[in-house]
């Protein structure tokens, strides 16, 4: 094997530079972090031309979207610089002393790292959220270490940006112990450093089955740590009649690129579609078929997600009711998907538990139901999901509240006329949701309040003034926003 | 028995009830929550003596305490009335549309609320952190029906509180579901109500054992669920040799008290006191055992605790190297508490793991060190903890960074030349810390940040200004502060 997994006591040796590179990182500041991650950027960006080769040649993703995708992770490694600067993050409250009897005591918080974190690479983002993708930048944010295990399809990949990292690392004249990369093939690299004592946080985007092997192993510890794991859902779509009437042939269009983009392999992919019986549903449906039959296949990411696709969509398609609409007529390659459009009555659909799981690749099922009492029912059987879109004009959507409820209910992003796909990097994005989502629905996997994932509150009491770190220390020289006695203010402190 | 516990039928009704409440409780807007909470504190205020007369008849604890407990209270109640109104909490942020190729969604971000809360009564604060403590105002503040489990040690004035929670809730138009009252002395009951698939969080107060059984119980469901489990520590206090000479007696006289009050039936109780060897820790070591010696025994809260008190007395006072400095020595009765001062060179405490864990009730265990650099072994061989405290002049303490450092990783709350009990409600405070002493760092138990326990974030994206929230709605008619594009401000949003 060209990368062979990582030995226990690699790992361990892994995690020991880690916990020391914690004791001098830990008190870097703001500002210093944020060097480091701009740092990344700039010795990514010189490497560009090389790790999209690489990438296109381990990933079969194109080329274009690979571009977007490094454009995408050099803008998360620099909007989190920014807002690991300016410090909003930190959350600060300071409530000064009341000198009355009783006396109540000087009471300043803020945000402190975690410890070392652990970050699995995932297969479908070789960039954005994999090696020094938004797991990773997000750690360095919040002043922690990052253990990265590279996901072994794109590991030469993972490399690659791996040197870049260390490259900045030594040249902000930060401890080795930062940052290092792993391989492991196998599930038990996964387990050991999980199961570790020195790690403190896990970042995985991935399957269902793998992130909650390993949040259940992460529970199991003597001491348990947190898991993020942003493990995919179906993002349904639900289309009310008057917009899908009045639109028929730019959704159809719409959609098609949304479930087949990068052979659809998106946690975002809208999985499932729902719509009421009537002609525009007909309409809609012959548009949508036939755009989806005319993508051509794609060579998918591994041959793992390949068999995996090719099983799951054989086995809804075998389900009771469930029908092709629109699929490849040609034959396809071993690895290759096939876009494919299914439906089903929304009574089977209600009735078939296996028919909510994810099909991760070029697939949607569209779900016909009788009416909007129906429509309602399907909305309150769904599982936790990422997203959950709403297709309609704002009367037919302020005409039912209940449906709205219901989807705002179960998603982390309520989309209005959208697309799943598509996921803007900003502080506003919540990409997250209820379980079977994520482990954890509290916390997002994109945007920089992703940097609160791995840090949590100290507050301290009563500290003098020349203890205390800059960040609560009476002359708020950062400028930075606090909340003091209650008050949001960039001044500084007049203490009682 | 007078209060049977709830059957699994009554579980499975108070669960349904409280689902059915959420879907209106919900969309409560935050003003009528706040009212909620405070016809709560009215109701409680009118029932003051009769309260107090139970639980003082129930958990032994002096009415003086009980008093202050009271106060405490009605305080949370209205104070997190405030801080749900004044909005927060919601941590809204909007990134507004950029109408440029590729095109980014007008995003809003704000908390919703998780959906029904189970609560437990928690021991020792029949009032603050039992039926309309804590976690129960922190629930209701953040929009969440709550399931209170009473603590079976305080189950009348447990009746009396829950019976002012649904008056007020009542009298505010609020469905019945928002608020039931359960008994449970058995652990089933608390499995049962963990486990039921309409919980979809936790909040509890008490042991180690009893939180993480809870913890393990929710990380085992089929959908995970959080639990705040805040399980007490040993709150250890660092003394150094400066301020230790300078202020003997009075640091004596002050830990004294905090050792023993209420029977020391407090999770930040001192059980720890760390100091190196030399003439100021022999003053310091025999003014504190005098005094110990003299408190009083007192009736522990229930024979369960009192019990557990005597057991792992005895057990540490049997370990190897430990010996007795001050206790009683008059006979104490079959269920209380008798004050005791223990003694250990630090070598044995740093071998002895057993020593570290926490006796709950007025003991504390006096660690002796050779020097500073033993003082450091011992401190970076603490478990987590809510609070560390160290005692020190400014110059002494900054003098010892690394002993900083190692404090303020293990604890929640870091004190300066204070003690740790005596929890002030405020913003400011963190009432949690790295585990064993809470299951969850990132969450505080006391102070008005609690409330974000039982929310999470939802985005919505390109919604029409009719169907938002009026929270995220351009005009922000409320008031509230809100991150648009990267700006906190209390302004109306303008779009592009």
């Amino acid at each position: 094997m060209k990368f062979p997994d990582a030995t226990s006591a690699e790992i361990d040796q892994a995690m020991l530079s880690a916990a020391e590179a914690f004791t001098v990182f830990r008190k870097n500041n703001l500002r210093e972090r944020a060097v480091y991650l701009r740092t990344i950027a700039a010795h990514l960006d010189r490497r560009k031309d090389v790790l999209i080769e690489t990438a296109h040649r381990e990933t079969h993703l194109d080329k274009d979207r690979l571009d977007v995708e490094w454009t995408r992770t050099l803008f998360q490694l620099r909007s989190y610089a920014d807002a690991c600067e300016q410090g909003a993050w930190l959350d600060i409250r300071i409530d000064t002393a009341v000198n009355q009897e009783p006396r109540q005591p000087d009471l300043r918080k803020m945000l402190v790292p975690l410890g070392p974190v652990v970050v699995f690479g995932a297969s479908n983002f070789p960039f954005a959220y994999s090696t020094a993708g938004g797991d990773t930048a997000c750690a360095l944010a919040a002043g922690c270490p990052v253990i990265l295990k590279a996901h072994p399809a794109h590991a030469e990949t993972s490399e690659g940006v791996a040197e870049a990292v260390r490259t900045a690392a030594a040249e902000c004249g930060l401890p080795e112990g930062i940052f290092t990369h792993l391989h492991g093939a196998s599930f038990d690299v996964g387990k050991v450093l999980v199961e570790h004592s020195l790690t403190a946080a896990v970042g995985f985007t991935g399957s269902l089955e793998g992130g909650r092997a390993l949040a259940d192993l992460a529970a199991a510890r003597e001491r348990p740590i947190p898991v993020f794991a942003e493990m995919g859902s179906i993002n349904p779509v639900f289309l009310l009649p008057t917009e899908l009437a009045r639109n028929t042939g730019a959704l159809a269009e719409k959609l098609a690129i949304s479930i087949t983009q990068s052979a659809g392999q998106f946690c975002t992919n809208p999985g499932v579609l729902v719509a009421i019986e009537g002609p525009a549903l007909e309409s809609f449906r012959e548009a949508l078929a036939f755009r989806i039959a005319g993508v051509a296949p794609a060579e998918m990411l591994h041959p793992g997600i390949a068999k995996n696709f090719q099983h799951r969509r054989a086995d809804v398609l075998e389900r009771e009711g469930v029908s092709v609409v629109g699929t490849l007529s040609c034959p396809v390659g071993r690895n290759e998907s096939i876009p494919t459009l299914a439906e089903v009555a929304a009574d089977k659909f209600l009735a078939d538990k296996s028919l909510r799981g994810e099909v991760f690749g070029p697939f949607s099922l569209l779900v016909r139901c009788r009416d909007a009492a129906q429509m309602q029912a399907v909305a309150e059987s769904l599982d936790g999901q990422l997203t959950c879109t709403l297709i309609a004009t704002p009367d037919e959507a302020g005409a039912q509240p209940a449906l709205l409820d219901a989807l705002q209910r179960s998603c982390g992003r309520f989309i209005f006329n959208g697309v799943p796909t598509g996921v803007r990097v900003a502080l506003a994005m919540h990409h997250g949701g209820p379980y079977p989502a994520t482990t954890d629905s509290r916390f997002t996997a994109v945007g920089a309040d992703g940097i609160r994932r791995f840090a949590r509150p100290v507050c301290y009491q009563d500290f003098p003034e020349s203890l205390l770190p800059p960040e609560l220390a009476d002359a708020n020289a950062l400028g930075l926003w606090r909340t003091i006695n209650g008050q949001l203010t960039q001044e500084a402190t007049s203490p009682e």
